[in-house]
C-alpha cells in the first residue's frame, strides 16, 4: 500500500483567466514544487501559458491512481478540459463549470485515498455565479458542502522561515491566526459575535490543532472585540457579556484558552509565548499583523474538513494574469504547509 | 539665547500609585535618560519609590528656567507636591489635582519657551474623574483643551531600531500609524467614519508630518474600513460612499494620499515602501501590527498640538506598581521620539 506521504499533493489551478495557472508553472520551472505535486487543469491551456511566458516546463499527463514523481521543470497534470479557450485577463462564465470540475476531481481523489491534500489556486466568485451557479458563495463553502460538514474555520499561517520573530514565538515557529468572523462588513461584526459562534469556532480550532497539527494540548489566545478588550466595559460590553462567558464554558470543557485579551498587545512576544494559535474576532484584527509577520506571504487553511486543504491568501489578480509578474510566494507557503500536514497525518496513521 | 535643543525634556510622572514614577527612576538609574530630561512630580514620593526599589538615583530639585544636565544616576525634578502620600497600587482620588498640576506645569513651561517637549507617563482616568474632575475624558483631550486647539490625532510610532523590518520600510525607518477613530466600541466605528472626519484627520496628519517630522511632501496610505477594503461594495459600501470620495477631495488639495487599501495587505513591504504614515480607520486595525512590529514597545504622539507631546502606549498597571517589574521600553521610545522631534524643531528654527 502506498503511504499517504507519497500520495499526490493536488493543486487546483483555479480560474483559468487569472494568475493561478502561471503561479504553478513558475514554481515548476524553478523546481520549487514538492515532488508529489500534481496540477489539475486543462493541459493545452497550461502548455500555452508556459510557452507564452517562456517557462521551460514539461507537462506530464497522468491520472488518479498513477504514481508520479516529477523533477525540476516537470509538472504532472490530471487533465480537466476547458469548455472554451481561456484568455488571461478575460473572465469567461462558460468556464465556470470547468473550475468546479477541477475541485470536484480533487475532493473525490482525497476521499478515495488517491491524494494527500488539496492546495487551491484562486477562483473568481463572480464569474462562477454568472456561469450558472447562483448559489455559489465561495471556495471554502463549496468544499464544506462537498465534504458534508456543517462548519469550517478559516486560519492563516505564516511559514516560520519567512518571519524573523521565530525566536520570540515559543510555539512551533509558525504564527497562526484563526477568525471568528471572516468576510463580513465591519458594521455587522459585533452582532455576529455570539456565545454559540465563539464556542463553536473555538472547539473546531482546538480539535484541528490536535488532529492536523499534532499539538496534543493546544493553547489558544483570544482577542477581545473592542479596543483594550472593552476596558472593563467602558469601551464596549461584548467581552463581559459574550466572549468571557464563552471562554469560561470552553475552559470548563478542558480547552486551554485565554482571553479576551486586547488585540493590540496580544501580538507581542510576551503574550505570544507558548500560544499555538490566536483567535481573532474579525478579519483585519488578525490578518494585518499576520501578513506583516509573513512579509505578505501566508497560507490559508480550512479547519474542520475531513481532508487537508490549504490555499493561497490572495485572489485571481485578473489584471496581472498572463504577464508572469505575479508572486508565487503564497502558493509556495500553501504547498509547504499542505506537505507538512499530509506528512503529519501519514505518520500519525502509521 | 538657549537653543531649544538644550531645553528640558519634561516627563510628567503621572498617576503616583501606578508604574509611571518607577519607570522614570529605572531609566535614570540605568543612565538611559536623555541628558536634558526633567521629571515633574513629588520629590519625596520619587525618593521613597527609588529607595523601596533599591534604585540608586540622586534627585536634583530644580525649577523652570534653570539649566539642567544630569549624568547617569541623577534625575532632575521640577517639584509638585502630592496632596496625600501615595501608596503604590492604591488609587487615591485626593491626588487627582496633583496629577493635573504636573501636566499644567509642563504645558505652561512649553508655552513659555522653557521646555522642548512633554513626555507623559500614564494617568488613571477613573480616579481623576472621581477626584473632582467629572468632565475629564483623557490625557490627550486635556492637553488639547489646555492648548486651545479643536482637534488632535493619535499616532503611534515604533522606534526604527526596535523592528527588524527597517530594510523593507523605505521611509524614515519608523513605522507610523495614525487613527481616524480611537477608543470607540467596535459597533460604533462604522458610523463614526464620515467624510468630514476622514478629511479632517488626514489634513492634520499631513500637516504634522511636515511640521513635526520635517517631511516636505508626506505620503499617506489609508486603510479601508471593511475586509478587502469592501471588495467593490460586496463587503460594505463605506469605501465607495465615504472614504474614496474623501481621499479624492484630499488629493485635489494636493495631499499625497492613497487608498482605501485592504488593511491586511497594506502592512507588507511592497505597499509600505515609500509611505510615511498609515492611516487606519480604527484602533485594532492599525495598532496590533504596529505593536507587533515594535515588539510591543511603541510611543504615542499627539498631532495637532502647538507643542511636542509623546506618551507611553500603556496604562498605569496598578497591579504591577511598586514592584520594579514594569518594562520602561515604551517610555524609552517616547523619550527618544520626543528628543528627535524637539531637535528637528530646533534645527528648523535656526
Amino acid at each position: 500500500m502506498t503511504s499517504s506521504a507519497d500520495l499526490p499533493l493536488l493543486i487546483t489551478t483555479g480560474e483559468p483567466a487569472g494568475i493561478g495557472p502561471e503561479l504553478v508553472l513558475m514554481l515548476a520551472a524553478q523546481g520549487q514544487l514538492p515532488e508529489q505535486a500534481v496540477a489539475i487543469g486543462d493541459v493545452d491551456m497550461l502548455r500555452q501559458r508556459a510557452e507564452a511566458l517562456g517557462l521551460a516546463v514539461t507537462l506530464l499527463e497522468t491520472l488518479p491512481g498513477q504514481e508520479v514523481k516529477a523533477v525540476a521543470g516537470e509538472l504532472p497534470v490530471w487533465p480537466v478540459a476547458l469548455k472554451e479557450p481561456a484568455v488571461p485577463g478575460v473572465l469567461n462564465p462558460a468556464n465556470a463549470g470547468y473550475v468546479l470540475a477541477t475541485l470536484k476531481l480533487a475532493v473525490n481523489a482525497c476521499q478515495a485515498g488517491q491524494a494527500a491534500a488539496i492546495v487551491t489556486a484562486p477562483l473568481h466568485k463572480g464569474v462562477i455565479i454568472e456561469g450558472g451557479y447562483p448559489d455559489f458563495t465561495g471556495h471554502t463553502e463549496w468544499l464544506r458542502d462537498a465534504c458534508g460538514v456543517n462548519d469550517v474555520v478559516m486560519m492563516l499561517v505564516t511559514d516560520a522561515a519567512l518571519h524573523t520573530r521565530a525566536p520570540h514565538w515559543q510555539g512551533s515557529g509558525d504564527l497562526r491566526v484563526a477568525l471568528v468572523t471572516t468576510h463580513l462588513p465591519l458594521r455587522q461584526v459585533a452582532d455576529a459575535i455570539t456565545f454559540e459562534r465563539v464556542t463553536h469556532i473555538s472547539r473546531l480550532l482546538a480539535a484541528d490543532l490536535t488532529r492536523q497539527f499534532s499539538i496534543a494540548s493546544p493553547r489558544i489566545a483570544v482577542c477581545g472585540l473592542n479596543p483594550h478588550a472593552g476596558e472593563d466595559g467602558h469601551l464596549g460590553r461584548e467581552e463581559l457579556e459574550v466572549i468571557a462567558p464563552a471562554l469560561d464554558a470552553l475552559r470548563a470543557e478542558g480547552i486551554d484558552i485565554q482571553g479576551p485579551l486586547p488585540a493590540d498587545t496580544l501580538f507581542t512576544p510576551r503574550h505570544l509565548a507558548g500560544v499555538d494559535a490566536v483567535l481573532a474576532m474579525y478579519h483585519d484584527q488578525g490578518l494585518a499583523v499576520l501578513k506583516y509577520a509573513g512579509f505578505g506571504q501566508a497560507a490559508n487553511i480550512t479547519l474542520g474538513l475531513p481532508l487537508v486543504r490549504t490555499s493561497v491568501d490572495h485572489g485571481t489578480a485578473i489584471d496581472l494574469a498572463g504577464k508572469g509578474v505575479a508572486d508565487p510566494g503564497s502558493l509556495n507557503v500553501a504547498l509547504s504547509l499542505a506537505r507538512r500536514l499530509a506528512n503529519q497525518r501519514a505518520s500519525a496513521a502509521c
